[in-house]
């Protein structure tokens, strides 16, 4: 199998002062043209997705007073990803289509409809970002007093991703003749109701839909707990990975695919992206360059906005050039980017100015910056030594991160054999090397 | 204002036996093609509009063993509408794109986030048919026992209406200054929290994308009880009527502009478009023949389906060429289509099969049949005296229907001054005479 290659296309760059940045794109806030032009440059980089994140509100509009909402990155004018993404299937041709949709505030029936409609519309690209929602905020758009528990998210989306994965196969493949002649426009006897009653959610089905041309959608997720984890391995077919290192993405990678046979799933049904932001120059100075360039557009103010947001402490009160306070579990919680950013930064004795420069480029995930050659050495061994199966890159600016990736590395992975020439597959999932799955209740004569 | 012109965008002519007909298209469920050409057929037509019916459910499946789900329309092959819509965007430039979505069982914030970004994607040419969902089957596929009663579902539309439109102004209409030089890419004092508390809904905003460039994407509905006429007078900006003659029409008409007052809207705010089917040739005779055809693609068994459908009865168990039974109120309901149509078949004596010859050409709204001229003097008549603003057109057959009708029938309503001969307005709204919403909470300079 080559190496997976997904291309963030949100047409926005995943540094924070990229916006700034003169090759970047004006006015990105619903840029149409933006976008379908990122989708040509994927494609003509024979990248194997576009994938959207996705939130239902603004993040931190809330703490307007405390920080301003001045960035893309709070994502305040976004498209909504299905929409978009059915707009897209009309000017590409092989490249997937993955969007993300929530669990928590949607219903099964719904998603089923839109990501079949996809599937139909793309011919076989689509995929579904499978979330249970990030944002706490969002809670407070669709009618909940607070972010839904953790626990209970899953709960909701192991439910749900069974009965949207039910809905899908709810007609035979073969249960539409549609023949003039004799009137027989489908075949009663190859629908299948699903009438699922579970806790969450009763369902009688069937979608009115045919099934789609992958079968199922490629389903994608990115949890990180431990439910999170095992809700990838019972029902992803790829999974979103953000490691800094490759000894920590060489373990989750092994934890992932190690929890697959309890599922009767063998390591190649499940594929593992890690998310990587990449800074590529002729040589390393010139990425060095670029990388210098975007810190110089993030004003202090910008930087502690985000560390502030990060750490959840208003950092403006604190000295620029002065040691980050060690600020107690209590305060950023138990888990997450938070309570890591403040160990790293008392661990290396980090400065306020420090720890945001530190962090700022990392944000949409691991950072890869040199030349071609080093790039791709570096790519190699995460790929060869199975801390990934592909990465899910985002360019620091769009579009010319992405055209000077594509220019520069991509044909250096392909003389070494890591990565295709063309799309051989004609859907998402033959490219990607998944199995198209079976219907649940009409098995393949073949079977 | 001219005549508004408005065409069903589902690739399926409206007449049951259409299907099979050697003018229609070959596999029409979940067609791209089809779906694309029959919108540039429109479009060249100066359509105003492209308008997608819908429902999230196969009717009448429940009951397969009483009537078999062998056509179209019981549409349980179609694509889900805002996804076919957003892909129709890419090919089109002028023509409106009208989805339907429910608000029974949508939330809306996803609703106003889909519009909104439709109308983006599309340059200001969306428009949301609100429902509140007539098959009652659907319910099942969302975790209810049944269908939630008429005036439940009206009470949540409205409330559910008021919150899309206040989130549709979450944002001033220069809120998004996205200037490199200042850092500014947002300016927070033109954004606008809604912090709606209602009964149904609890929805803080604002919402993830920048105001539409409609302000609000023009709303239709399609209620003809009571408690709906009263929703669209309240909120629509255009609502669909089927009457079955032209007195009726023009009651209902004047019916529904006598209600805006109430809400401070003048008469010219609200456009009634009467849905209908067009049978057209170049004589008279020729649309007879065309008619014939259909009738004979027919079968007895199908006719006999359907109008068990429309009565509630096993209609193969009564002689097919003996009087329609005159099954009393209790059977079919107080309301609705099926009495309407026993009291016809009652009252002119109609044979079983009679009847349902009778009914089905009919199922998309009133006929209209006979050479261009005829037809374009029935459409003169009731445009003109105030019957209605405008047409919802289903073909018969489809795409030969709608070229026919482009054809023969629109140059003589341009001849007459009745329609337009080009797109004037950049916008749905524009074109259809419809004034900008001005932002509830940023009203214009000029205010
Ligand atoms: C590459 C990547 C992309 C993600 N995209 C989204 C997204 O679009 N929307 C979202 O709500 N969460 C997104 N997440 C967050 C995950 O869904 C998940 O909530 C997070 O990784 C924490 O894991 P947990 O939910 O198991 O605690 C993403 C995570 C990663 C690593
Ligand atoms: C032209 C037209 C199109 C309609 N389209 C839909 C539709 O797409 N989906 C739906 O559920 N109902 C649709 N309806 C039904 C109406 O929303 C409404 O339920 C029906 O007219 C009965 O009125 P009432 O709800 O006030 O009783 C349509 C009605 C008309 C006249």
């Amino acid at each position: 199998m080559p190496m997976i290659l997904a291309a963030n296309a949100n047409a926005q760059g995943s540094h924070v002062g990229e916006w700034r940045h003169p090759d970047a794109w004006e006015r990105p806030a619903c840029n149409l043209g933006n976008a379908v032009r990122l989708a040509r440059i994927a494609e003509a980089g024979k990248f194997d997705l576009l994938f959207l994140a996705d939130g239902n509100g603004v993040r931190n509009l809330d703490k307007l007073d405390l920080f301003a909402a001045t960035s893309p990155s709070d994502r305040p004018g976004v498209f909504e990803p299905v929409t978009l993404l059915s707009a897209l299937a009309m000017v590409t041709e092989h490249i997937g289509l993955v969007a993300t949709t929530t669990t928590t505030y949607d219903e099964p029936f719904a998603v089923a409809r839109r990501f079949a409609s996809l599937d139909h519309l793309s011919k076989g690209r689509a995929g579904w970002n499978l979330v249970t929602t990030s944002n706490p905020g969002d809670a407070l758009n669709f009618s909940h007093e607070a972010h839904v528990p953790r626990d209970e998210r899953y709960e909701r989306a192991a439910e749900f991703a069974q009965v949207v994965k039910g809905l899908w196969d709810s007609w035979a493949d073969d249960a539409f003749p549609q023949d003039k002649a004799s009137g027989r426009f489908l075949d009663p006897s190859r629908a299948h109701a699903l009438n699922h009653q579970g806790r969450h959610f009763q369902v009688a089905g069937p979608l009115n839909a045919p099934r789609p041309p992958q079968g199922h959608p490629v389903i994608f997720s990115a949890g990180q707990s431990e439910i999170g984890k095992e809700l990838s391995a019972a029902t992803a077919d790829c999974v979103f990975a953000i490691e800094g290192t490759i000894d920590n993405a060489r373990r989750l990678y092994a934890d992932l695919k190690s929890r697959l046979p309890r599922y009767g799933r063998t390591a190649d049904s499940l594929k593992v992206l890690s998310g990587v932001t990449i800074f590529v120059g002729e040589t390393a100075a010139e990425a060095d360059a670029l990388f210098q360039e975007l810190e110089d557009l993030v004003s202090p103010a910008v930087g502690l906005d985000y560390l502030s947001k990060m750490v959840g402490a208003r950092m403006a009160d604190y000295p620029l050039d002065g040691q980050m306070p060690a600020f107690a579990e209590e305060h950023v919680g138990p888990t997450g980017i938070g309570r890591a950013i403040i160990a790293m930064a008392v661990a290396e004795k980090l400065t306020v100015r420090q720890t945001y420069k530190r962090i700022l480029p990392q944000m949409a995930g691991n950072l890869f910056k040199g030349s071609a050659m080093q790039v791709a050495d570096v790519m190699e061994e995460w790929f060869t030594t199975q801390a990934c199966d592909g990465f899910m890159i985002a360019a620091p600016v769009v579009p010319t991160g992405l055209e000077r990736f594509i220019h520069l590395v991509v044909p250096e992975l392909q003389r070494r054999g890591l990565f295709r020439l063309d799309y051989e597959g004609r859907t998402l999932r033959e490219n990607l090397g998944l199995a198209r799955p079976e219907n649940r209740f009409s098995p393949s004569v073949a079977e």
